[in-house]
């Protein structure tokens, strides 16, 4: 994703900075703004980004010094982190920051973390890269296993990983999955992302990815950056990517977040959007195709409602037909469906139902 | 943990039942209480388990006989899973529950989780044994990286995970660590159970695991039931149990978690708790020791000042003499401290700090 490196960018920054100086003017710092207003989603892509819309921040300025002065906290200790080629959390670099100043200043750089937070963002979009490469680590989570093979170029070893020799546990997909990690070969011909770890063990159990050749991914939930971006990469090397999850207001959030991605990462959002993506189910009309999940619906919660409804709002879904069908039958019906369910004939019908749905091509847009 | 087998166990149950009718009687289950009042905390074993109280279910108690009749019908689908060699979740084990009755009654057997997931407890009590060897998946989190080797038998394939090849993901810890996991090979010489998933990463980043010879494991915050079972089973090897956490409420829990057990699994208390592990911070002493800590405490909040006075009152806590001293300091000066803040100073921190309380034996009961 960046070529200059994250290191040279930041040492532009900071040269700019010093020429302004030097050149009697005050330095500034632009972004673009990361405000609802400037989040757009674009039909022809297909995903949420930012607009146009700048800020600034500029160093003589009362009420700009401060955030400003921060900013370029940030920005040195990243640089200090890449040079060192250690990683930290976005906390880690709030404690660095919140220890810098000597013992003799009073006043902190930063006193929160919800601080200094949004200014990392900031600089993300500043420079033009992602946090990934400014050595902070996001959360991860999500596992992955099927016939593919990464290399993890570790501090100094490099380890090679066979997604398909990890047993029952799978491989832990990273908080990074650009800088240090590089697919050395992809056999199998198709993604499925199964909401819940408790379903992407029952298809691991049944060999399903083996005998699919497809890639078995859960991002255990909501996706982390790490797997969406490692979703939108395996997207790139051609795989169709299926998406399974509840038949709920969480499930359809899940999807799409890994879809168009997300108003948070909007400032990110080619990088870890995948529009290309597919939803496979579980999905309301299924109550026609498999008789027995009639007795296996639950009660749609509030919440549930209440985001279908808003969901119908979007420019995304309310011009797709199946979608709003889908859910208008859960308002109306106010009964939800979990991935669970399928398991209620016998555990392994699971697999049956998702080779049932692609070999039909009976998915969502 | 098992011998007979849980399927045969469950055929002494049934074949029990059997005869009771055959024989004119009314068939009864037998369990332990699993109330408050009958879970006790053993001083001599250092963990929480149940008291001798016992429950009955009796199958022509008009009371008693639809959790009879429900606590039988979860044991006919644990038999069921245990013979066709397939694993599932309690939530899975609800919907076959639920789809189970035909299409022409009315009443479920279940109409809620809730209802069955105390009757599974109940079983694994009666039965003497534990979810895992009825084939019941539970939730898992955590992951492991250190010089061991473990052998995952995963259905027709028998994969050996080395947990020193793991790169930057390490080994995700399984749900079940019993029955078809076995250690190969450990090599290691104690073992570092870190809270954050964060501070793991750094750990493996510097290649502390190596330096130390040590198994690296995070649980991801509050311990899995496989996790625990498998610092349990590590400390049956003989190697010390280390945890560091957070010095706040939560990382307490997690702490006492480890190694006294928990109320909710008192049932399997034995076999989940780790009386042996030992806690290396941090600390409110640290706050003594390391001069720059001072200035990265955070504010404890209510819940933290809450929880630290509860503990006071815990019998295994009360009569241990430092860990007073902990409470009472942070219930005092309402400040807490995390352990992200070692990266204050330099981000490598963190293990010279784990090192030095090792080498000192600075740790508290």
């Amino acid at each position: 994703m960046s070529e200059p490196s994250a290191k040279e960018k930041i040492e532009v920054l900071g040269k700019d900075i010093v020429k302004s100086i030097k050149g009697g003017k005050s330095p500034k710092f632009v972004t673009l703004a990361r405000t609802r207003s400037n989040i757009q989603y674009d039909p022809r892509i297909g995903y949420l980004k930012l607009g146009k819309a700048k800020e600034e921040r500029d160093f003589i300025n009362v009420g700009q010094s401060k955030r400003f002065m921060q900013t370029i906290a940030i920005a040195a200790k990243c640089h200090k982190f890449v040079k060192e080629n250690l990683h930290t959390t976005i906390r880690g670099l709030f404690y660095q920051l919140k220890y810098s100043l000597g013992e003799d200043v009073d006043e902190n750089i930063f006193n929160e973390q919800a601080e200094s937070n949004p200014l990392i963002e900031d600089l993300e979009v500043n420079l033009g890269t992602t946090r990934e490469y400014l050595n902070l680590n996001a959360n991860r989570k999500g596992v992955l296993a099927g016939n593919m093979k990464v290399l993890d170029n570790f501090g100094d070893e490099k380890v090679v990983i066979d997604c398909a020799k990890q047993g029952r546990s799978g491989w832990a997909i990273p908080s990074d999955v650009d800088n240090d990690i590089k697919f050395v070969e992809i056999k199998a011909k198709y993604v499925i992302v199964v909401e819940k770890d408790a379903l992407w063990q029952r298809l691991n159990e049944d060999g399903f990815w083996k005998k699919e050749n497809a890639i078995l991914i859960t991002p255990q939930g909501q996706a982390a950056r790490g797997t969406r971006r490692l979703i939108r990469k395996l997207a790139d090397e051609g795989l169709p990517i299926y998406v399974f999850t509840d038949s709920d207001a969480w499930g359809w959030y899940i999807y799409w977040t890994i879809k168009t991605g997300s108003i948070n990462l909007a400032y990110i959002g080619g990088a870890v959007a995948t529009p290309e993506a597919r939803f496979i189910g579980v999905t309301m009309s299924d109550l026609d195709k498999y008789e027995f999940l009639n007795k296996l619906t639950m009660n749609a919660s509030e919440v549930d409602l209440k985001r279908a409804q808003e969901m119908l709002n979007y420019e995304w879904i309310k011009n797709s037909k199946p979608w709003v069908v889908e859910l208008e039958r859960m308002i109306k019906s106010k009964k939800k469906l979990e991935q669970d369910a399928l398991q209620g004939p016998r555990l392994t019908f699971v697999g049956d139902y998702i080779r049932d749905k692609i070999k039909n091509k009976d998915f969502l847009p």
